[in-house]
Order: structure tokens, then C-alpha cells, then sequence
């Protein structure tokens, strides 16, 4: 198991703290803390007095994924320990991970080698059961929408006209496009469907945004599910079901408290893609964070055209957050396929790849920089790197001005985190972060659109084609068309092509669809050929996975 | 609230024991518990060395269900305190509540008034997430059919003979039958398909019936997805995924402690619906309370005919358990009902009515009787009830040689059960139970089905009609014939007629289609027009569900 599990074994050999340690140690008084088992647990901010404190904040970005991989959680988490060891108080917020995803395709989001939040096996399957209440509220409500049909149909709906699709936590194309009701008049009313995965629901969005349950059937309740045959938008509020739906939602709301192997007080807590929605922690637990640390370290999903954009344009908007520090995360492995190597060659050195790779680091560092922050480039040691290669992309970051260290956290913890961790506290207090949101979205969703493609995608012109025109329109029409942009997009490139890697430029942006997520407060923009279901691969990680006789995981990475 | 809202009212009121205490009183030990929260936890029987101990165990079912209610999940509960308040040693098993029904019609499983368990907020929504483990456990399983199907079928499964079907916790006619993978090549492969509601998946009878980790991969491992063109069965060992969706359901095997308003634990696992599955608690759940209580009270899904006859054909068979006593719990307003009184009407006094639906609670008796146990009748006080009906009932069951006593447990807990409590007692002592199966499922499916027919239902025969005459041929074909069954039959009835009710003769039982579920170890036996996935009413209860400002559920019952 180990030979083939490095991560999981690390992570079951590791002896945790018992969460009321942490708790502690994070500051949580014992009245907020609910234990779910004895090293993980749910805190009640409601039963919190603020601190009035707002500590640092730290996001964690990467250059384009690569399937050799980048280890941004990894480098987030040693990132955090590092800060510990150097005496700061510290915590780390990052997403929840979705199950569907770790039975198709071997990886998870809790971290690598001596840099995870455990316990690992947990955070990876059911966790607290934040995922299935969001399914759940999610189904639940679009139960109630094809009742509403199926029981005469009061306010009007066009069944043609909803948006509101049912979702699971599993990849499964066989339900990307479906009909429901068939059967008959007793089995509901006949329409097209289909189902997005858990972490794309606008309820996801919501959960993470919301600050507090107030706010969250707030937001709920402006749900657009669909459209009536005259047009008009019909919202949860309208259905009168808000009140249903935030409850199964209560618990959900409350961040989630585990540990890194560092002992570090770790918040992981909601869990939207960011390729396909927002990509970000939720709010709640990055605010719980800052409250309660001197540093927090967060992570937004894959580079910044994605997760790190959404952040600082979606969620530190609504949210008030204003970052200190953001670090890009790079690997040489990363580079080089930038650069050209294809995946079987990676284990040969090659410092001329690994330079050409740069193009894409170069657009992700520049990329934070229009958002007024200078980021440190950490640059995550794999096995198969030469000090040559290192050095190199070391020495290049230094010639372009670029702060960069080196990341040995997989193999070393917070110690190999150190170097990183300087780099980081110098870049605050040298650097002046001046931050301020990339676009005004009052200049509409047209213009923020462009502006994204031109600014942070590098794209020539953007097309809005198939139903965006129309949509577009709609979202004048309804008075949304000032709302900020989530876009969904491949996250393997600048442009909507997964196969355009390093730093493409003089390419188009496609859009092709906008939907508008009113309780989010944000569009959706779909680019490309992005799904918001994924599907399983011809040898899903599922055939590897089982148990022990005594019961423990195998096969889970 | 409270007026509109009694259960939850007291519910909400109750000042509970802390959890660690309920562990320490049921002898569960501290490194066993696993809490979740501060009132409920999992119990690692793995941890615990076994007690070698078999204490008494006391089923309770009732008459056939009306809309008047019958409580009977309040008489489990309060009989169990009124044992506790005796000085015995007890323990409650239960089923745990299903969301979806609870969204639509008021009414849970957590019993009522003074007799419930406790927190029933958290245990008729998300508890410990069993249900969400179940759910995703299956859907996981149809995306790897799927998948397999789309990623060049090597095992040559006809997509019209797949029987594995996905669920959801949710009300929901529209997901009934469905057609999926359209779309395109890219999207799978098209076929028709549909969902049923999650305490109908096998998963679920699977998780109740398994003795342990071991059982429960080998029983999942057993399941039957669907057939061939040549029309041989496909396993999920045939799939190879039975270890990813053991691993899946690892936590869930855990029975779930909690308490009664009496301080008595509870242990509330697994939840199959008694009219189309098997309708008991889990057998970890049941065999946990046997070995730690020195009495044990269990319920089944509705009546003799449907729960109590699965409780003690197919989970006493294959758990080997050996029930010492039972109570069948009837009301004045639902023998008024079986006596031809509309719902409008009960409130009135009508002793001929009363006496007239004793026809229905008669052969309830009886038909415990045919298992070798001699039943109490807790005839279960209601506020519009009169002393000169009650009386009545008792009076009949007194001249009918029948064992009864009052119950009062809604309006006193385990003081109110105290009569019922002592007759059960005298029971078991005095009636010697000599508890047996009705039939020998060697003798075939279709005998089975006939057996149960004649001597639970009163029926005059059995038809085989639209797919259940070649399934039979099928279940023969393939060494499946002489499985026990698993009849889904409305609740409303002896009878497929849910309109027929008292206790009517003469009739025909349909059973239209046979399923094998070869890992939960039973045959299916689909009759009348009782379907696998409820729908909504028209005024859905979630419409009156929400939230007070400080968080807490209204409208949840």
C-alpha cells in the first residue's frame, strides 16, 4: 500500500491531535465546536462573540495545471506550517473535495506527502456531509419546480424555460442530457433535463458566499429556477419554499475545523469547481479564519484566469476581502510540458523546455499584478527535478524580477516551507499590496467579458455565439447585466482550448451560454466545450479502491 | 409553534443527556463512540469485544396504517422507557427517517408527544449522513454501468436489461422513467431508465442486512446490475468496483446512538420502507441493542403483513434472531377508519364503528400468530378519543382471548406505557413463544408468494402478470427460485388495493414484476400499483417549513 500510496500512507501513519486540541489552539471557544468523530468537527459561528480582528491573507494561486501536476494544495498547506513553525498563528482555508472526481481520476485536494490536512480519508469521502445537504437541497428544489408543474402549474412555468437542474456528486455523462416525466399524466409533465455535478450548484455558490443564515435565504430565495411563458423570472422566493431549502442547510453553513500534519488549525469548508463555478472556500470560513489568525492561507482552484480571478473579482467583492499576499505555485515538471515535453518524457532533465514553459508562469504572475499584487512564484520540488533545472527557473524568476523560492514541503512539511514563507512576508512589507478588483461590472457583462479575455486570457476578441446573444439580451432585459462574471472555462489554457498551452495569444474567446445565478450574484459565462458534468475515464481509480481487513482505505490516491 | 407543532415543541424543550453519558448507561465504551455533535455518535462495534449476552427482544408492528395515525414509533419509544422506568435494562432499535417523504406530507419517525427520540431535528434531516452515503454508494454504481456501457461494454451488458437504477432522498414522480445518455456519442449510451427513491436501493437493504464489513463487501460484491445480450447476470464483482462502494458506506455500517426523551438509548440505523423493501432497522443495530440491553424494542414498518412478516421471514432468518415477544399497536380513530368512518368524521364518538374495524386488528393477531407469538394489542390513546370507546376496544380484545392494555405514552411517556410494558412481560412468560418462519423459501417463489398470500393476506390467489411470468422463468434459470421474498405492497391493505381495507377476503393478489437483489439475499415481488418513487402532493410540507431567527426549524411536522 504505501509503495503505491505515499499520500494516504503518510496521512494514516500520521498521530493527529484530537480536534479539541486544535480548537483550542485555533482559538475556537469549546461551546462553538461540534465534533464530528474525534479529529474533525463543525464550529458554530453563531456561538462566537466577534473578535474584531482581521488578520493576513495569503492566496495561493498556480500556473495552468498540467497532468504532471503542481501541488497547490500541497504548497497551500506547507505553506501554512511554515508560518507556524515561524511562530505566527496561522490557519489555512481551502475547499472541501468533491467525491466524484477521486472515483474517476486518481488525485484529491487535501495536500500531498508531508504537507496534508487530515484526517485524509474523511475529507475525502463523506467529510461532515456538506456535498449530500447541498445535493440534497439542490434536488429537493427541483422537486418541488416539476411539482409545481405537475400540480397545475400556478405561476405559469414554461417547461421549456428552467434552468434549475438536478445534480449528484458523481461524474456521470449518461446524465448530461436526459427527458424526465415520462410515462404518462401521472408521472409528471415531459420535459428536457439534465444534471450538473454537486460543486457546480448554484447552492454551492450560495453556501460560500452567504455570511450568514440570514443571508443565506437571502440569496436563496432569489434563485431564478426558470422562466415563465411570458418571460418573467420565477424564484425560489415564488415557489415559497426558501425557508425548506436553508434548512437543510443550516449545518452546512457552519465551517468545517481539521488539522494539517503540521497541527495546523485547518477550515476546509465548501467546495465550488473552479473551471465551471467560483472556486473558492466559503466565505464564512475564510472570515472565521482572518478573525482568528495573524495569517491565513487560502486557495482558489487551478491558475490565476481561474480560481485566483474569482476570487479576487467574485468573492473578495462581495465579501470585503482584500489580500496581502498571493503565491503562484510552479513545478518544473509543469513547465517543461509547457514547454513542449510530452508526459512519458518528463523524467529527463531539459532546461530548454522548462524555460519555454515560463510564457505561462510569466502570464500568471503578470496576471496578479493587475490585480495590484506583487505574488511570490513557489516552486514545488518534484523527485524527478535537477538542481539544474531548479536553478534555472530559479535564476530566470530573479532576471525578470520576479520573487520566487523554492517549495520543498511534499518531502520535508512546514520546514521545506520556509524559504517560501520569507518570500511571502517580505513581498507584504516591501511590496505595498495595492489591491483593487480587475473590472467595474456596472460597464455590463459584454465588457467584462472582454475585459477578462484581453487582460487575463490574452485573447484577441471575444464571440458570443449559440445562446449567449440571446441571453445576453435576457439579462439586459431583467435588469443583470451588471452583475460580476463567473466564467467557466478549460483550466488547462489561457484560451477556451485545452490543447493551448504556455502563454497563447491573438486567440477568441467562445461564449457560448450565460446563466444567471441571482442568489450566487454572479453570471455564468460557459466558454468552449467546458461541462458542468464531468465524466469517468476507461479505467476509473474506482477499480483500485477497497478496504483492509481492519477496515482501512485502500486505493484513495 | 408550539400549538401548531407539539412534537417538535417538546422536542425542542427537552433538556437531553449528553451523549457520552447515553454510551456509558447502554455499555457502549468510550474508545467506541464516535460522536457527531454533543447528542448523537456511531458506535464502532469494532472496537468493542463482545458480550457474549442475548437479551430480549419485543417487535413492535400495528393494525393497516390510516390517515387517522396510529403511532406506532411513539409506542416503541414510550414502551421502551416504560421498561427503563421498570428498572430493566433497555434499548430502542429504530429506522432512520427518509428526507424525501418528510418534504412532502407532515409526519415523521421519531414517534410524537412525550414518547420520541431526541434530537429529533437532527434525526429527521441529514443525522450522521447514512442516507447520503447510501444514496451516493448507488449512484456511483449506475455511473460505472454506465461508464462501462459508453467505454466499450467488455462485458457485453444489454443496455435494456440493465436493472441497476439510481435514487435520490427526494420526492420526485418526474425522475420515474426517464430516458438518459442522449445527446450524442460524447454523452453515453442512450437508454431508457429511472430513479427510485434512496430506502428502496439495494444499498440500503444491503447496509441492514449485513453482518459486518466482511458481509457487506461480499453481499455488494453479489449484486446483480443487470444481464447480458446472451441474458447472463453481471455482478458488481463482474465489475470489479465492489471495494470503492464498501468504502463508501464504511461509516454508514456504524449504528447511530441517540436517546429518548426517557433517557433510554436508542440506537437508530438503516431505513428501508416496509412497503417496498423490507421495512426494519439495521440487523448491527439490532444485534448491538440484543448484546448490551436486557431488552430490546424494535419496530417494523407498518403492519403484520408488511413490516413484522419481513422482520421475521427475512431479517430473523438471515440474522438469526429470535423475537420473544410483540405488540401491535392499534387506535380507536384508525379502527373507526377500517369500520367505514371518513377522516372528517373521526372526532365524533362511534363504537360500532370501532368494533366493526376490529375485523382489521383481528387479523393482525392472527397473523403474528401464524409465527408462533402470542401479541400484545397497545391500544394508543388519542385526545378525541372517549373512555366508552376505549373501553369498548379493550372489552372485544378481553372477549376475543387477545392480550391488550392502554397505552399513554404521547400524553406521559414511559409512565403511560407501563400497562403495555407489564403484558408484554406477561407474555413472554406466560405465553411461551415458539417463534417460527411462515414458509420455506426452498419451496419456490411463486408457493412463497401464494403462502403469503393465503395465510398473511387472506387472499383467495395469486396472478402473475406483465413482466413477473418471464422473471420468474428468469429467477428459475438462474438459481435464484429459492430466495426469500420481499413483497412491495401498499401499506393501506391486506390487499394490492389500498382502498379495500378492514379485512377483506376473497381477493387476488397481482404481482406484476419480480426483481432479484441477490446482495441484499431476497427476490421482489412488485403487486399492484405500488411504485419505488413517491411524488409530492399538491401543498408540499416544505412550504411551511424554515427557520427562526436563531436557527431554529419550524414547520418540521
Amino acid at each position: 500500500m504505501s509503495a503505491e500510496n505515499p499520500d494516504l500512507a503518510i496521512a494514516q501513519a500520521a498521530t493527529l491531535k484530537p480536534i479539541t486540541e486544535i480548537a483550542e489552539r485555533a482559538g475556537v471557544p469549546a461551546e462553538a465546536l461540534v465534533p464530528y468523530g474525534t479529529h474533525k468537527a463543525k464550529v458554530d459561528v453563531r456561538r462566537m462573540t466577534p473578535t474584531g480582528r482581521t488578520g493576513r491573507l495569503v492566496l495561493v494561486s498556480a500556473m495552468s495545471p498540467t497532468p504532471a501536476g503542481e501541488g497547490k494544495s500541497t504548497t497551500t498547506v506547507g505553506l501554512a506550517d511554515a508560518f507556524s513553525l515561524q511562530g505566527h498563528r496561522t490557519m489555512v482555508a481551502l475547499r472541501e473535495p468533491a467525491l466524484g472526481p477521486i472515483m474517476g481520476i486518481k488525485g484529491g485536494a487535501t495536500g500531498g506527502g508531508h504537507a496534508q490536512v487530515v484526517p485524509m480519508e474523511d475529507i475525502n469521502l463523506h467529510f461532515t456531509g456538506d456535498f449530500h445537504a447541498i445535493q440534497i437541497a439542490n434536488n429537493t428544489l427541483a422537486a418541488l419546480v416539476d411539482n409545481h408543474l405537475h400540480q397545475g402549474n400556478a405561476l405559469n412555468i414554461d417547461p421549456r424555460r428552467i434552468q434549475w437542474k438536478r445534480v449528484v456528486d458523481v461524474n456521470d455523462r449518461a446524465l448530461r442530457k436526459i427527458t424526465i416525466g415520462l410515462g404518462g399524466p401521472a408521472q409528471g409533465v415531459p420535459r428536457e433535463d439534465g444534471f450538473d455535478i454537486v460543486v457546480a450548484s448554484e447552492i454551492m455558490a450560495v453556501l460560500c458566499l452567504a455570511t450568514d443564515l440570514e443571508d443565506l435565504q437571502a440569496r436563496i430565495d432569489r434563485i431564478v429556477v426558470g422562466f415563465t411563458y411570458d418571460r418573467d423570472p420565477v424564484s425560489v422566493a415564488d415557489l415559497g419554499v426558501g425557508g425548506a431549502i436553508t434548512m437543510l442547510l443550516k449545518d452546512a453553513l457552519l465551517p468545517n475545523l481539521v488539522q494539517t500534519l503540521g497541527g495546523t488549525p485547518a477550515l476546509v469548508h465548501g467546495g465550488p469547481f473552479a473551471n465551471i463555478a467560483h472556486g473558492c472556500n466559503s466565505l464564512a470560513a475564510t472570515r472565521l479564519a482572518l478573525s482568528l489568525a495573524d495569517i491565513t492561507v487560502t486557495e482558489a482552484g487551478f491558475g490565476s484566469d481561474l480560481g485566483a480571478e474569482k476570487f479576487l473579482d467574485i468573492k473578495s467583492r462581495l465579501g470585503g476581502l482584500s489580500p496581502d499576499a498571493a503565491v503562484v505555485v510552479a513545478t518544473v515538471r509543469a513547465l517543461k510540458m509547457h514547454g513542449g515535453v510530452a508526459k512519458a518524457d518528463l523524467a529527463a532533465e531539459n532546461i530548454d523546455a522548462a524555460l519555454a514553459g515560463t510564457a505561462n508562469l510569466a502570464r500568471h504572475v503578470q496576471n496578479m499584478r493587475r490585480f495590484g499584487i506583487e505574488p511570490v512564484i513557489a516552486l514545488n520540488r518534484f523527485p524527478t527535478d535537477t538542481d539544474t533545472e531548479l536553478e534555472a527557473v530559479l535564476g530566470w524568476a530573479r532576471e525578470q524580477g520576479f520573487r520566487a523560492a523554492l517549495s520543498e514541503v511534499w518531502a520535508h512539511g512546514g520546514e521545506g516551507g520556509l524559504a517560501v514563507a520569507e518570500q511571502v512576508l517580505a513581498a507584504i512589507e516591501h511590496d505595498r499590496p495595492d489591491f483593487h478588483h480587475l473590472y467595474d461590472p456596472a460597464a455590463g457583462v459584454e465588457e467584462t467579458l472582454r475585459t477578462l479575455a484581453r487582460e487575463i486570457y490574452g485573447a484577441d476578441d471575444v464571440v458570443f455565439e449559440d445562446r449567449a446573444p440571446a441571453q445576453l439580451r435576457m439579462l439586459k432585459r431583467n435588469g443583470w447585466d451588471t452583475l460580476p462574471v463567473c466564467v467557466a472555462k478549460t483550466q488547462y489554457s489561457f484560451s477556451d482550448d485545452p490543447t493551448a498551452l504556455g502563454a497563447p495569444t491573438g486567440h477568441v474567446l467562445h461564449v457560448r451560454d450565460l446563466v444567471p445565478k441571482i442568489g450566487a450574484g454572479f453570471v455564468v459565462a460557459l466558454t468552449g466545450a467546458v461541462m458542468t458534468m464531468p465524466g469517468l475515464p476507461r479505467e476509473p481509480a474506482a477499480l483500485r479502491m477497497g478496504l483492509t481487513e481492519s477496515g482501512e482505505s485502500v486505493g484513495l490516491f
